[in-house]
């Protein structure tokens, strides 16, 4: 957790520090190889159970552009991207993920990407020729936390579309924007990913100093990744952005129209952290898949770190809308090296569902106020357990 | 009931037909008395137990105008008004509504409500320097279904404030759109409605020939005012448009600035009903404001009554999400012209809420398919009782 | 004009009064007969002269609903759109409107055109079969200012594409607004339309009496046609609604896009007149075509007259941007009954354009301050003389 | 400018290549001592000549944030700012530039601007205290251009109002996006700023070589800063981000509505180059200010380099509406460390007014067409010309 000293409350009901000293009982030892400069998340490997269910859904309904694709796969891309794929479909036997894939600055990185993580004694695998089409030399690793991470410089250009509003859906997505990953112990976590390189801009913690979740940045956005506190490894979701928040209400009304609502999770709304617009989706294979605008620069490096407490009712939505339960419990697999999947290791520390919205939590709308003063509907929505 | 013949299933999912034959076997009367000339719903007045409390709601937080207050009364307009006021808000000792206040076209409609009404055996109370401010010869009445209603004419001209830009705010409201009433008998109110010369827009059925709620519209919108099925007369809200969506939003981004997020009740989503975009608050007195945009045309006199099937989950959201049950069973009561409650009538009809969300109820996404065909996360969400 | 003393001045630098008393010299006389009942504008029948080359244009640009074609026609509609066609493209020689056309209360609302018309002396033509597909017993008349007027009431019914997300655009149509009309003299016209049962929202005239245009309306929105003083009979506009600004911004995008962007002749904007978002297009036989958002309710029978100077350049663009020449100058020949061209007659009241922004014409943006209190690049900018 | 062989013509009609191999026979020589890390563009110092009437302006109307204030300085900032101030206004006798201030990464840049530009002859002023209030140590410099930068690192942080959306007005600004300068020899200015660690993200460019503008960055959005050709060192624009487009609708319609339209210069539009939204205003100085929202990420080393052509008439506005006159000609004079304008020297490459809307240029919609394929009225436009 953050030393309470050093954290200052906003008028906005939340805290800022400096760069999240999160402490860790149980660190990774940080290496001595330094770590390899990566620029932004590039794309992600899923792995589908029905590549045409799956195609239509990130095509035909969502609109990223096909870049290439034959039998086993789709490359996927966004409006904006100039390189081959955000996104791959592969099919395969199990949904899960098989890479989270950063681009780094020079090829150089990849060498020192092999290093990093060889001391950390994960296993590593380098192929000069890709693991996917359009993309070169390339390290995939397990890394500390379980995670199948990739990371690659040379990739084939394509055209960047952005110019192109004749090709331009109501809910156009221009972006990736980032990865969400699920740990059991997020300050082990985080300290792993300082250590990588990445610089904290968010997180959610409570007054014993437990840390619910973290967000974590390369480029100057809020995030690359996050690591939110559950079993894990395991993949929470990735995110795509559109220009405007009504872009997003276009996927929802599109949805409604196809009679797919029910791929709708959660959302839309307005997080809090992160101040971002937001909707959740899940794939055929339950893949959840974030939509996602707006959010703030963070490339200074004194960029103010902001802590939301855990019973903030309004850090999760800034609306004070529930999150629902499976958007706290399920998860999408990863992959080891092999296309196994990682076995899944449970969370010990507290549950954010259970402080804020079981029986035992609670949740406030203005700090220092207890559920009490909510209306009682609201307290209801909250408890989900008021009777009908 | 609409009768299964006359309507015709669209490429949306629900029915149209034509104007709804909606049968009741317990009607009013239709009087000889012609129906007064009603132009649109003017204006609400509510009774609200803290006026400083209310006004801080309805002109800080949602930007209203006040044309002209006083100790006991505000008076409040939209944006794109011209007439004295939208609202009326006066200090009671019960949360309340006093008034639905209808315009007619001409003074001597006033007579033909008098008329019209007296027929029906109602107590009607004419005041020729009106009830309210701003506002001359009136005719207020409690209808046959226990709602206080009013009409007028004659009213004081104040600025339409459209092209005042640097008076609005981000959430700025344009127009008062309608009103919506909880009567326990919707087809025998509808029926009324028609006499006096509504028309039905859209509806919500079951197979077995129950009506949930229908809208119906005197200026050609999708509804001046609607019936929603439940015990009553009670007032369910009051809507104000926006121009846009993102307006709509901003409201929400402001009540969680301002920590008031508990103020949200529902939404912002898509209604299936109307197609418009909504958001449901609820005002200090627990007075429920719907801010809407977006229908369609309707006036058309063969303009196409559309019907839901009570049990198609994307009716009352397009984007599937639950209505939360508060929605369902909260509403304000109304007063009689002496200003004392109404008594509440339970429904005896089959509860809306009770046949969707309940755990005897069912939604489904796709017609023809059982709620078993949604994602296990989803039904979970729609039977609220899933375990944590 | 309007009698000034009947004039108020509004805080935003317009006048309001009631409908307005336009004088006329030259009246056409006031027929004894009734007129019609027109609900609203309901399509236009265009002629163009290389069907393939519009048809690209109205749907794969626009993005309208083909209802029908044929090798000569083409029946498009709008999304929120239930009768079968809001526009009618047929190949032609020459290019021109065949009809303005409006929808009736009643069947019997024809028999009533017919002796309306017929009194004043007009070729009137009617046909039980329809003049076009998917539309019934129909009226036409050549109007005493030379227009080709349509009026029908049974057409087909089709479905309402308005929830049909999947098939929206960026810059989808939602419905048809208004059309717009060229004429010699507005005031002679504005009487005329009076008598036919519409009533007058805005208008622009200057201090020694001249109107030079005037919208008016049946649906209760600004306009349901205008009168545009210039030479004439000729067809100025005919105008689409979106839902929201940011679709008119995607046309504009799109045309970018497709490298058609000479297709765009005035704006994006904000209206004076109107208070509405607007764009104005030119077809490929540059028939115009405006495409807007976003006007206010004019229904009750009071509504304030809005009357604009002149010379306020903020009239025909809130934001002061100057208006292009051509769309002054150029519009659309209209057909008779015979499907020939009529004969344009000059106007010889003043010129807007020459008033305003010619070498002796002047605009202020702030009243009683003259053109020289403008910044001098914004003079230069309204002269046009302005040496680079 | 770029070698042509190096250049691919993209579907979007502009070209693309690698880090423009930008040549320029007259060069500043590269200094051996290495460039300051600069972050980002921070704040720009502006000299007004009525503090109350600039005050009224930005505050007011604009609805940036004051964060400290005296009788001769006022301290302003965007919405989602964490630092001081990005806008100073100080009360001067001449309107002008006093300082372009980039953040730079750590204190000790500071000492690396200075060696940088000591090598480089130029003048080089250090303050302990800073320039400004809220800021530390910082170095101005009269660069080899003759434009005034300053470099900082120490600053006071301030809260970052994202959040507060009770504070949003409906055109919120939120970020300082970039500057824009005048400098007469484009591609000599570019290779210094590439020198000084800036990467070239676009440009204009004619078949002759001759480089009108280009467009470049640090962080990783279309640019910090651009040199536009012409008579210089003068200051172009300051601009500032929105989140989104309709945002900058509504500070027109404000400026409408307070009779100040004739504050816009230019737009609303889109841009071909960046293809943001913008609006350019200019203040009670006549400074101008553009408002700006939704370029790319640009953060990839490689990231493709747009090369327009100075005659595609969608390169300034990818709608095809002409660029107005004063634009091209007018800008603000920039301030020696002493506080004398800095003397302007006369642009002797072609003007890209001249060479596109004058009697003598030409413009574009489509590659290879001539502008008599354009409309006539639209070419008329682009000859300002038009006889009226």
């Amino acid at each position: 957790m953050t030393n309470r000293d050093d954290k200052t409350l906003t008028s906005s009901g939340f805290y800022v520090s400096q760069e999240a000293p999160i402490h860790t009982d149980d660190p990774i030892p940080t290496p001595s190889a330094p770590a390899p400069d990566i620029l932004r998340c590039a794309y992600m490997e899923l792995v589908v159970t029905d590549l045409a269910r799956s195609r239509a859904f990130y095509v035909d309904v969502l609109g990223l552009t096909v870049t290439e694709e034959d039998e086993e796969t789709v490359y996927l891309r966004s409006l904006e991207e100039f390189i081959h794929h955000n996104l791959v479909l592969r099919k395969g036997p199990v949904a899960a993920v098989a890479a989270f894939s950063y681009r780094v600055r020079t090829p150089e990185d990849l060498d020192t990407a092999v290093a990093f993580y060889t001391e950390l004694g994960c296993r590593v695998e380098r192929r000069a020729e890709g693991f996917t089409k359009g993309i070169g030399d390339s390290v995939r690793v397990e890394d500390p936390l379980g995670f199948p991470y990739e990371f690659f410089h040379d990739v084939e250009h394509v055209e960047r579309l952005a110019w192109r509003y004749d090709l331009y859906t109501p809910g156009a997505l221009v972006r990736l924007d980032h990865f969400n990953q699920v740990t059991p112990d997020v300050p082990r976590a985080t300290k792993f990913m300082q250590d990588l390189g990445f610089r904290v801009t968010e997180d959610i913690q409570d007054e014993e100093g437990t840390v619910y979740a973290a967000w974590m940045r390369r480029k100057p956005t809020v995030h690359d990744t996050a690591m939110t506190g559950g079993d894990g490894p395991r993949m929470h979701h990735v995110a795509f952005s559109t220009h405007e928040k009504h872009n997003i209400l276009a996927i929802c009304d599109k949805l409604g129209a196809l009679r797919q609502s029910d791929r709708i999770e959660r959302g839309p709304g307005r997080h809090g952290v992160s101040n971002a617009f937001y909707l959740y989706l899940r794939d055929p294979d339950g893949h959840r898949v974030e939509i996602y605008t707006q959010d703030y620069y963070t490339g200074d490096p004194d960029n103010p770190v902001v802590t939301w407490d855990v019973h903030d009712n309004q850090r999760r939505d800034w609306w004070g809308n529930p999150v629902v339960p499976s958007w706290y419990t399920e998860a999408s697999l990863v992959l080891d090296l092999d296309g196994n999947p990682k076995e899944v290791v449970a969370r010990t520390d507290a549950s954010e569902m259970a402080v804020t919205i079981g029986a035992d939590g609670f949740s406030y709308t203005r700090q220092g106020e207890g559920e009490e003063s909510m209306p009682e509907w609201k307290q209801g929505e909250y408890k989900l357990g008021h009777q009908l």
